[in-house]
């Protein structure tokens, strides 16, 4: 698994796509010290400006690089700032396409000073087979109609809401975005497919019997492309709980016209089916959804029809909040 | 996609453990023209024995490492003899853990002469991602209750009997063995989790209106390891017709004791379920059960006891043949 040192430098340069150091940001904030952007940059995190040895000499440990330039490549002209802040005794932290080891310059300069270039993508671990025996611990997965229906943001809003209960809890990240809110995780759909559960093992090791995983779902079982790293996450994770994600406002599947959005109750039965092969008692405990283009009182509406068709509390995350769910699972 | 120029010189050094050996001589004989082994080594496989270049006389453009060490390593004391056959002209293919590109003094060798080192177990093509549109042509995949249950030979039997009808028919491999059988193919759990779907769909192109496309499966839905392969398959695959396999002996998932086998009925509607998301039209046209423990007339008894409960054709492909399944699918 990957292990970040932090807290955070955020390097946006001179892009304005960033989303991911937002995500970070809004969610770890006490681990984000300061932005390093382009005077030419409008965007504006709400962090610190610093250079590279100020941001070390205040405690950064890892310069992520929290923006996508268009096409998702590392552009040649943020290199000799990269080698300056690896010089100023940071490690380096990339989601993008292009693999910061990739750069024979970057590769063998950090080599030289023994800092660690993280390509969050890219994972060159193998995983071992175990038997898939139950582990202790409890779990709780979200899962989706679609992709892009809040997976990890109820996930992290479980998670929130568990730790300021009391519970023991962790968050656990299987997309780039999560694992640089939470310091590690697997990036599941990068792992070579035979390992995809044995990976979700791995993941969301044994634990104290009441210590909740809040496992950050991918995919969907209803989408074309991605169904298979979706069921062998579920298959992994064991999960003792679901949450189901959706978007009311879609009918087909995003960018896949061809493929109608399942209902609710239909998601409720597979991905329950799906569970069951590895984990007897695994159930759907809730519902999110985004309701974000909704009235409040139409929200609302939406909120309990879904609720009383269902027989599971029903939430928006940002709109409620996910304490009715917190509830089921905790009582 | 994999393209391995044939025939094969196959190669077993002192190793017994010739399983991929035997599986391409016995189902493309035509293609194996000699045999290179160690004087050491008992294993015949019933070829010619011939040195590289004479080999390379004879026609063969690859030598096939058909064996495999215990552990499944690269032999440092075959690599003189791997040269040589480059140096004969031979391109090399392999499926063993070890990759012959991982071996400077192979690859630098290859690179000078210009030839081809095929590792099987290995995939660096990243795969396009369509629409997953319906695509021109009929396709079969072979599914199974359990890993290890004739998936493979069931795919390759139903392809001969379709062939020899004059239908026309591809076996489009998924594994190593039968990529090596093909010549070409995409070892599918070998491909990055996010692609297994859209390698599906490469391997099994559009084609005439009646023309066959039979898919060697992999895996299964109720593995706790290996489902979400087995699921990225089906969806890219769009299977019209799926041939259930499943070792009638089993009451267990093959070294997954904690796990049972499903029984067929259940099979039938899984597969079923989850083929018909991008295949709606798709369902089961047979079952393929291995009786090789069992004598004649139980045989018998269970192959008929299975067409009834199940009201699908039931067959044992060494010991019937697959002819009823080929009839129900044809006709």
């Amino acid at each position: 698994m990957l292990k970040i040192q932090r807290p955070y430098l955020i390097f946006t340069g001179d892009t304005e796509f960033v989303k991911t150091a937002r995500g970070v940001r809004d969610w770890r904030p006490d681990q984000c010290i300061a932005q390093y952007r382009y005077p030419s940059n409008p965007i504006d995190l709400g962090l610190p400006e610093m250079g590279f040895a100020e941001a070390y000499e205040a405690g950064a440990r890892t310069m992520l690089l929290g923006g996508a330039p268009a096409g998702g490549g590392l552009p040649e002209h943020w290199i000799d700032d990269i080698c300056a802040a690896l010089e100023a005794g940071l490690d380096i932290a990339s989601g993008l396409h292009d693999k910061l080891a990739d750069n024979t310059r970057l590769r063998e300069l950090a080599e030289k000073l023994g800092r660690n270039l993280w390509d969050i993508r890219s994972v060159k671990q193998s995983f071992g087979m175990g038997q898939f025996e139950r582990r202790s611990g409890k779990r709780l997965l979200t899962v989706g109609s679609d992709c892009v229906v809040g997976k990890k943001y109820t996930a992290l809003a479980l998670h929130r809401e568990f730790s300021e209960r009391g519970t023991s809890t962790s968050f656990r990240a299987t997309g780039q975005t999560g694992i640089l809110i939470a310091g590690e995780g697997i990036p599941i759909d990068s792992v070579v497919s035979d390992f995809i559960s044995s990976a979700a093992v791995q993941l969301s090791p044994p634990a104290a019997a009441d210590h909740w995983d809040v496992i950050e779902g991918q995919g969907s079982l209803f989408h074309p492309a991605y169904a298979g790293v979706t069921l062998g996450l579920i298959h992994g994770s064991q999960p003792d709980a679901l949450v189901l994600c959706s978007d009311p406002t879609r009918t087909r599947i995003a960018a896949f016209e061809l493929f109608p959005q399942p209902s609710l109750a239909e998601c409720v039965r597979r991905y329950t089916d799906a569970a069951r092969l590895t984990n007897p008692g695994a159930k759907v405990v809730g519902v999110s959804l985004n309701t974000s283009s909704y009235s409040d009182e139409d929200a609302k509406a939406l909120l309990q029809a879904t609720e009383d068709d269902l027989g599971l509390p029903c939430v928006d995350p940002i709109r409620t909040g996910v304490a009715s769910i917190a509830d089921a699972v905790l009582d």
